[in-house]
């Protein structure tokens, strides 16, 4: 009994009737959703693209395609489905989204309240990267870790805290955007309104804009292979690759990258003393190349008490650490 | 009882004996210190320079002065002198002071445990801005709040956080560096080795020297006056007091302060949704200019919902709430 709990969280529920959980991570490209076990073992995964840009509606009309699409899963395997845990790119009270960067159009939509009203499920949501980084110190990069920082980069920079062994949401929820802290006043203008932020530097974005940038003046690099010509197909996770086969043009890029989030990083060591820092998205691909421009930077910026201190890790659960997490609030709640 | 347990968090040991507490606020300038009764009731206070420059020894034979003076005090007033809470300026880990930007010559140095042997009393050291936010939350402006930023301007810029109602320190008691947040990668050296700190805009020395600066361009203000013509006694609190009685340099000098400020606030304000903001040092005298100019930038930079839900204010306990705090730590632990 007591090794079954330890185990797995949901593992008191399992001994009344197996059922399953769906985990959704809504991001701004890509919805990709998970049926696991009460034990967090996957059982299904499936992503389709959010076409963020057909607006709300549209948007939830994708999700509760996918939950039924999952449902039908579940049933096929004879269990049920309890509950729907969402992560979306955003801003996330009690359920509802007050604005959301990477979702054009989201302003204070009742996310929670409609997808329960048409799956007739229980339905939990919260900020996509406070899934993920609790998916991380549940299961992952992180797992048993007390003061932690996620960030995850890909189309937004999204941030989650997790102090003193909880998931720090603030009093209103909008705790933990580290994407949107200012590190040039004077910088790019940024999709939140602000100038200068993190995001501004090292979005996927401005990743792509900046190697294509370098090629256009220096020329070389097998980045024009990898696309076939076409760089529209340019991604910081094809940059990533490139860089740890040796193409020294995406190293320089991935380095930058590196050196620019460690300035961020650097603010956030000095500010919170995190044990960890889990580094999630695409560009977290990179490994060593980019993780040592990132700790460089950090020393060389940060108190060296608190640089010392800090581990900085690329996330370990991949592309399925929101959904997953997503899962987790179910738990948390 | 309960009345009595509620006026005060020394109240029940008061019943036993009357006894006294020391706290004392050591900064890069000044040592302020007060002896308080358990109520919190100041009875009497003192304050003498740093002389920081003199290097740490010289600096704790000072400390010990100022609390045998204190305990003489309180001989004369037949109470007993209990305890010492210190609020030093820098990083201070289980009564160590690791570094300070301010203190030159400090490195792990054990404040606590020499302080403890030269007046055979008990000392608790932390934060000096760690035990400003406790006395404001405790007594003063943030009474009653749970989420709270303290910040302080003077010759440094300190931070302290209170999370959920609780002083957050950070797994190595470093965390709060509010003044260390980059704001500007490519801006002017701070003391801490980084470019672009919030402090190396807002610390009193960059405050006089914009100030000094714009009196060379422009000429015209009554701070020439004020200080009868010595421009190196000019400080915040004077140029604060300048704005208010309508000097136009002056008002933009602390229009910019107050904006620049704001820049680093609305980063803090989007990473830890905080309810308010108190913010302490001579600058904040400057009142509505500053701060109206501090919201503004923060309403500007900062996501709508936290930006629109944290409040700014001044701290209310003047130049003493560093060493009423300190007193507050004892109790803390």
């Amino acid at each position: 009994m007591k090794d079954l709990k330890r185990s797995s969280p949901f593992a008191l529920c399992h001994l009344h009737s197996p059922f399953y959980l769906i985990g959704i991570d809504l991001g701004g490209t890509n919805i990709k959703a998970v049926l696991i076990t009460p034990e967090g073992k996957i059982v299904k995964s499936l992503s389709v693209k959010t076409l963020a840009e057909r607006g709300p509606d549209a948007v939830m009309q994708r999700l509760v395609m996918v939950i039924e699409t999952l449902k039908k899963w579940a049933i096929q395997k004879n269990a049920e489905v309890k509950a729907v845990g969402i992560g979306a790119a955003g801003l996330i009270e009690n359920g509802r989204v007050h604005t959301s960067p990477n979702l054009p159009g989201w302003k204070d939509v009742p996310l929670a309240r409609f997808l329960q009203k048409f799956t007739h499920l229980k339905v939990v949501a919260d900020n996509d990267v406070n899934a993920f980084v609790l998916a991380e110190v549940t299961y992952g990069a992180a797992k048993g870790k007390k003061n932690v920082i996620g960030v995850t980069i890909g189309t937004g920079v999204g941030g989650g805290i997790v102090l003193n062994g909880k998931l720090y949401h603030g009093p209103k929820g909008s705790a933990g955007e580290i994407g949107h802290t200012t590190i040039n006043f004077n910088g790019p203008l940024c999709l939140c309104g602000n100038r200068g932020c993190l995001e501004a530097y090292v979005s996927a974005k401005y990743i792509v804009e900046a190697t294509i940038c370098k090629m256009q003046r220096k020329g070389k690099s097998i980045l024009s292979q990898l696309v076939r010509g076409d760089l529209s197909k340019l991604t910081p996770k094809i940059i990533s690759e490139a860089a740890k086969r040796g193409d020294p043009l995406s190293q320089e890029v991935i380095r930058e990258t590196g050196r620019v989030l460690g300035i961020g990083l650097a603010s956030v060591v000095n500010l919170l003393n995190p044990e960890i820092i889990v580094i999630g998205g695409g560009i977290a691909k990179a490994g060593k190349i980019l993780f040592e421009a990132v700790k460089d930077s950090i020393r060389e910026r940060a108190f060296q008490y608190p640089a010392e201190f800090v581990k900085i890790v690329p996330a370990k659960l991949g592309t399925r650490a929101a959904s997953l997490g997503a899962a987790c609030l179910i738990r948390d709640r």
